[in-house]
C-alpha cells in the first residue's frame, strides 16, 4: 500500500470507519485522527482506533502523513483543506469524503501545490447513526466510491483507487461537474422533494387533521423517512451543489407540470406512456444488485 | 353478524382476501364470488374459498346477498354498481374497496334506491402481488379501512363497521371529499411525484449515463420502488381523483418553488426552518406504529 501513514481529519461515522478499515484491510501502518471536538477525540482515544489523536489543528500530523483525508462536514472541507495544504509533505495526497465536489474544488484551487496531489472523493455509504462509536470497518464494502481528480492524469490516482478498493469499495472516476449532476439526480433532489412533500402535507393537516399520519402507509411514509435526515447537512448540500440541484429541480417541475396538464385534461395515454417508461429503470436497479426485487410495493 | 350472505364481485387480491376472512373471522355463512375473467373464477374454484362462483354478471347472487362488495378496479366500480343495484334485495348493503370515493359516488347517484344502503369503503391494505392466489385472511389486520357513507346516518353503517372490525381493521368514517384529499396527500401525489422524478432521471441519463442506476442508493432507489406500481391502476386513480390531486400538486409545486428560490439566493435559514418542521411528522408516524424507528436513513 502506497500510504503507510494517514491522517483523518473529522472523526465521525465516516472518519472512524475509514480509520478502522485502513488498519484492518488496507495495510496502513499508522492512523492519526483529528477532530475539533474534545468529546469526539476522547471517544476515539477510548475506542483505541488511532495511533495518535489531536483536538483541533493537526499541522504536526499533516506534515508527516502520506494521505490526509478530510471527513468533516461539506461546508468545512475547503477551509480545512486550505489550512493543511501548506504544511503537507511533498508527494503526499489530500482527499475528502464530501458529497459535493465542484464547489469545493473551486474553493481549494488557490491553495493547490504542484507537489501535492489533491483528489477529491465521495464514498456513497452511510447509516442512520453518527459519531465515532457508530463507525465500522465494513461500511464501504460493495459501495461505490467516486473519485474526481482535478488533474485526470494525477499520478497518485492509482494509489487512492487501490486504497478505496482495499476498503471494499467499487471505485468510479469522473469529473466533478458530472459527479454533482449525477448526485443531484440520485440523491440531492430526491431529498429536496421528500422534504417539500412532507412540508406540504404538514400544511395540509389544517384540512386533514391527523389523518396524514394515520394513513401514511399509502406511500407518504417512505417520504417521511427520507425527510428525517439531518437538516443542517442537507442545507449545506443544496447550497453547495446549487447549480446542478436547480437544473434537476427545473426539469422535474417541467415534467410534473406536463403530467398535471394530462390529469387536468383527462389525457390517460400520456400518463400511461410516462408511467410505463419508469418501470425499466427499476428493473435495471434490481438487476444491478442495488436493491431487492419485490421489496415494498413493486409489481 | 348482520351479513349472512355476501357477494364479492372482483376476485383479485383484495376480493379473495375478503372472501377468506369473511368466513374465518366475520361469521359469514355463505360467500359468493364473481369475476369477469373465466381464468380467475377457475382459480377461485380450485382454491375453494367460495360457496358459489359465477363468471361475468352476478344478478342471481346479487338478488340474494345481504352485502355486495365491489372489488373491481376503480374505473369499473360505478359501472358494476349501476348494474347490480336494481336487482339487490331490500335492506341489503352495497359497498366497494376502491381508493377514490367522491367521483364514484357521483357516478352511482342516479341509481341509488331508498331501500338499499350504499356505503363506499376503502381498506388501506395491499401487497406487491395480485390475483386470487395472492389473497390471505390476515391482509386487513391492524390496517385502516375508511368508510364514506353517502348518508352519514345510514342505519347499516354500524353493521358494515362491525364487518371490517371483524376482519381485523380499524375503521374511520369520513365524508368522501375529505377521504379523497387525505389520500391525495398520503398516497396519490407521492406516487405521482415518484413517477415524475424517475421519469426526469431517465431523461437525465442522456447526461449521466447508467450512473443513475449505479448510484441509486442515495435516495433515488426508494422512488423507483414507488414508481414501479401498476401504471393502469394509477392512471385511473389520478383521473378519478383529479380535483384533490391537482390541489395537492399545486401546493407542492408552490412549496418546491419557494425552496428553489431559497437555494438560488443562498437563504440557508429558510431551508433549515423547513427541513426541521418535517421531522415532527416523522416522529408522530413512528409513535403511531405506522413505521419502524430508524429504518433506513433516519437520524
Amino acid at each position: 500500500m502506497a500510504f503507510k501513514t494517514i491522517l483523518i481529519i473529522g472523526s465521525g461515522l465516516i472518519g472512524s470507519s475509514v480509520a478502522r478499515a485502513a488498519r484492518a484491510k488496507a495495510g496502513v501502518e499508522t492512523v492519526w485522527m483529528a477532530d475539533r471536538s474534545a468529546v469526539v477525540i476522547g471517544t476515539v482515544d477510548r475506542l483505541g482506533i488511532a495511533d495518535g489523536t489531536v483536538e483541533g489543528a493537526a499541522h504536526h500530523y499533516a506534515s508527516q502523513a502520506d494521505l490526509v483525508l478530510l471527513c468533516v462536514p461539506p461546508a468545512k472541507i475547503a477551509e480545512v483543506a486550505a489550512d493543511v495544504l501548506p504544511v503537507m509533505k511533498a508527494g503526499a495526497v489530500l482527499s475528502d469524503v464530501g458529497s459535493i465536489k465542484a464547489s469545493v474544488i473551486e474553493a481549494v484551487r488557490p491553495y493547490l501545490r504542484d507537489d501535492v496531489s489533491v483528489i477529491p472523493g465521495h464514498p456513497i455509504a452511510g447509516t442512520e447513526f453518527s459519531g465515532p462509536e457508530a463507525g465500522f470497518a465494513e461500511l464501504f464494502e460493495n459501495r461505490w466510491c467516486v473519485l474526481t481528480p482535478i488533474d485526470a492524469d494525477d499520478p497518485a490516482l492509482p494509489a487512492l483507487t487501490a486504497f478505496w478498493e482495499a476498503l471494499g469499495s467499487r471505485v468510479a472516476v469522473m469529473d466533478a461537474a458530472r459527479h454533482d449532476t449525477v448526485l443531484a439526480t440520485t440523491s440531492h433532489v430526491p431529498h429536496l422533494i421528500a422534504y417539500t412533500l412532507v412540508g406540504t402535507a404538514v400544511d395540509m393537516e389544517q384540512v386533514t387533521g391527523d389523518e396524514v399520519v394515520k394513513f401514511s402507509a399509502g406511500g407518504f411514509r417512505d417520504f417521511t423517512r427520507i425527510a428525517a435526515s439531518d437538516p443542517v447537512m442537507w442545507r449545506d448540500v443544496f447550497l453547495s451543489n446549487r447549480d446542478a440541484t436547480l437544473e434537476v429541480v427545473d426539469r422535474f417541475i417541467e415534467d410534473l407540470t406536463a403530467l398535471k396538464r394530462a390529469i387536468r385534461w383527462s389525457d390517460g395515454e400520456t400518463l400511461l406512456d410516462h408511467f410505463a417508461k419508469t418501470r425499466d429503470i427499476r428493473r435495471r436497479i434490481v438487476e444491478s444488485g442495488q436493491d431487492e426485487p419485490n421489496f415494498g410495493r413493486d409489481d
